[in-house]
């Protein structure tokens, strides 16, 4: 039985889209050879609905999208992930359509509620376990979380006739790191439950989630088939026999390294939130600095080229170096370029600031003047042309809070909020390595970072090296370790006190920042939920 | 045996100031002759802690206070709520501390998920009912939702001896009309089981919630005995003897209202963002309007008059009478008052912008660039004085998006962001009468509202009549309910297709808003968790 993984990439809420989509790719496959075809978890929903999932009316149009594409599901079966409301709830639910019917409904049984996840809030545990002779073949299904928690369904499972296939729908998504967890998860499952695996994962990018697909088959032994491409929608098909899988369609090229593959998930999920939010340009504000460097980098990637508007918005703290750099990337990348000088603005705040006794330029809050005319201008500039501003902040300055609120943090979309600024860098590196020449000029890459925002300013005077600061933000902010741990790790003291004071102290500041793209095992935002009002301390 | 219910007001994550002021509550109550003490859910860590709960040196420090607490409860007997790690799961228990040590812990059993509550993310379920002979009196515990769903718990409270009292210790966040529903549950919890019922709860503000106390003892046939003060730290003491409960402080005075209850909760809510974040000043823009003149009114009440600073940042577009209206205002109000004119930094921004093809003054760009120099120019004496931004959105603009993001909606807390604009207008009113003068001038009250951000603006330009768009905001965010439900209910067809999709298409500025005080069933925020990119439409 040759079967098909569709992953494809839906749009939460629309399910007039989700179901052409649904339907010419079944139709694709079918073309293609394949007598099963399966989509990921709550393919005609999206995922994750999150709240509208509590609205009587989203689950009533689900079920009627259901049973539309139940109707043109005619000539080889489908699996599809859908929410379903019953009688006392509501499940994250598969079904298997065949013949124009809804043939067999599959519950989830284990709810994640950790991390990002909130199905708890939405779901009852599904409490059956389901599987189907398709083909000839017993098929038995799962979703997401299921396989991840073998313990809580392997009593369910043997219940079943021993199952020819286990069936696996997610929507599981990026961080760095996660496929080779994803891979062990997969191979545990098909050699515990002795079955080859079919696993279906979504794609593409929803608010703060990237979906990276790659599908895959995995035979008994634990072995990859054939997987299907990453952060692109595919097709990949394996044939079933008695003697196990076959690869029918080849393995996709996958990224080759953390740097290349944090780029696409960034990329895929910055092209995701302007495309599917009904943008079609974006502007970044160029100061020659690394981070918007990047940023506009993966935005020209995301839009193409000729969708993305730079601006340099200088003062009498910008030097030279900084001013050409911002023009000779715009260059490279081939987007539009223009200059709004700041200082007449700046001049015009400040006199009338000085009408209040105390106001002076001596302090940071005449350095947060200037960042918030440069996000006041970015911000006229989207109202008028309908440009969706992107903001530059990486995870290092969004961490300890080294950003002005309404100014570089403000716009609708922060690419790279959760990309720690040593990795920023590798990106650089990997992007001019990629196209093959020096689009990030290396002046750029090489340049000791500085917001400009007073004379002969340096980030080093506000803050550590990046590599020390990295890596207590990873030990703190990721792992959850307490101060004794992370100086026990070999952190100098002083300055783990220093750094957690500032994370600390900074969840207001993140608490208003755009979303941008998870890529880290913790990412601020639904990962990580701080009260503001916190007054805990964790002692060395 | 006199039982009191001590209502206090903890810090989230500060457990020494928490035990301190536990220990001192202790003593009080002590004093006054109770022979029981008891405390709220979590007053040890304060409630919500959040993600603090995922860090275990965080629950290996609330052990650490708890046994610290235990050590010094020789005199009588005491109830208090902590996070409690053991192995495999931490839990929401209750301890009961008697001579010096811990003698008996409850785990609660009923973990609310839905609205502002994510229990199921830290805390596994409690599954053994626990009581305690205490003074020759049989005491079953439960801690808050236990009780909320009865079905859950009357089983394992069955497999006790019959209780001589119920006490159930919760953090009930506060919402309008939520004192009747809580009245009826315990009433309801009291008959069903058979026995009075203690129940005290938590107060104070923590970022969007407000705890509003009100503990009280309910006798088994519903009615309540006494009631501890509304909003306040309080003790409530009640006699237990053999024939029920007698009150022995009397009950407290309750707000007669809603909207002197509602002006409680904001001025609670903001008193203690404000205090419990180590500030102490606060800053407001007066735009003469009847929204920042409440804002004004309830941080004078809650920080003093003399920590309050208005300013007020005319254009050409404000009328004489909406500029004195703001200065009047504050002398009333006795707070101190600056004028910053916006004039001539709005044409420094219009010159440079001009140089981009397209610019112009002709189109909300314009007009949200007015409400950007403001919100900059608050923000510039915030980070140089240290003052807070309070901002001033009510919820009817922030359903609808009627608001410039990092403009008016710039600053560290949001007042009345749940407070739709039909109830601000009535807290005006409302607090003139409880002040016996008109400290908001009736020409703010009665002038018909308008953002003066062009020539003659009117907001019923661009919206509908506020009694219509509140309803409908009420049905649609609050009720989930469909476009066809609410023309059911007679809202016009064409006014419901359009407030909805301004609901829709905002959400992605109510993100980056700062937090605010719950005081609605559904508040944006935690308590209603929609995705950004949603395509989804109710159709009628």
């Amino acid at each position: 039985m040759k079967i098909a993984l569709i992953q494809i990439n839906p749009i939460v809420g629309d399910f007039e889209y989700n179901l052409d989509k649904i339907s010419s790719a079944y139709s694709k496959a079918v073309e293609l050879g394949a007598e099963l075809t399966v989509f990921p978890e709550l393919a005609l929903s999206g995922y994750p609905p999150e709240d509208l999932l509590l609205k009587p009316h989203f689950t009533d149009s689900a079920y009627a999208a259901l049973r539309k594409l139940a109707a043109s599901v005619i000539q080889v079966p489908a699996v599809v992930g859908f929410p379903s409301k019953k009688e006392g709830g509501c499940y994250n639910s598969l079904a298997l359509l065949a013949h124009g019917d809804i043939a067999e409904v599959y519950d989830k049984h284990v709810l994640p509620n950790y991390g990002v996840f909130d199905e708890r809030r939405y779901f009852k545990s599904g409490s059956k376990a389901v599987s189907a002779e398709i083909n000839g073949f017993s098929v038995a299904f799962t979703i997401c979380e299921d396989i991840w928690q073998l313990d809580e369904i392997a009593g369910h499972l043997e219940a079943l006739p021993h199952p020819d296939l286990i069936l696996n729908i997610s929507a599981s998504p990026f961080h760095k790191g996660k496929i080779e967890q994803r891979k062990q998860i997969l191979a545990n499952a098909a050699r515990t439950l002795g079955s080859p695996l079919a696993y279906c994962n979504l794609v593409g990018g929803q608010d703060e989630l990237v979906f990276d697909g790659r599908s895959m088959f995995v035979d008994t032994d634990g072995k990859v088939v054939t997987k299907a491409a990453a952060f692109d929608e595919d097709i990949c098909i394996a044939d079933l026999t008695r003697d196990g899988l076959t690869a029918v369609t080849p393995r996709a090229a996958q990224p080759e390294d953390v740097s290349l593959e944090v780029f696409h998930a960034v990329t895929t999920g910055t092209r995701d939130y302007i495309r599917k939010n009904g943008f079609k340009k974006a502007v970044v504000g160029l100061s020659g600095g690394i981070d918007s460097a990047v940023v506009a980098a993966v935005a020209a990637e995301a839009l193409g080229p000729e969708n993305v508007i730079g601006v340099t918005m200088p003062s009498q703290f910008n030097s030279a170096q900084t001013r050409s750099d911002a023009k000779v990337l715009a260059d490279n990348l081939g987007i539009a370029f223009h200059t709004i000088p700041i200082g007449d603005t700046l001049n015009s705040f400040h006199t009338e600031l000085l009408q209040i006794d105390g106001w002076n330029d001596k302090t940071t809050a005449y350095e947060n003047l200037q960042a918030r005319i440069r996000g006041t201008l970015l911000m006229s500039l989207s109202n008028q042309f309908g440009w969706l501003v992107l903001t530059t902040g990486n995870k290092s300055e969004t961490a300890v809070g080294y950003s002005t609120l309404y100014g570089d943090t403000a716009g609708g979309f922060a690419v790279i909020k959760d990309v720690p600024k040593t990795l920023v860098y590798k990106i650089a590196r990997r992007f001019n390595e990629l196209k093959g020449r020096e689009i990030i000029p290396e002046s750029t890459i090489t340049r000791p970072p500085s917001a400009e925002l007073r004379t002969d300013q340096k980030d080093s005077d506000s803050l550590p090296d990046y590599d020390l600061l990295d890596g207590i933000i990873e030990g703190y902010v990721e792992k959850d370790m307490s101060a004794a741990e992370l100086v026990n790790a070999g952190f100098d003291a002083e300055l783990v006190q220093r750094v957690i004071r500032l994370v600390d102290m900074n969840e207001y500041k993140r608490r208003q920042c755009p979303p941008g793209v998870k890529i880290t095992p913790k990412a601020f935002g639904r990962d990580r939920r701080m009260p503001i009002t916190n007054r805990y301390k964790t002692r060395i």
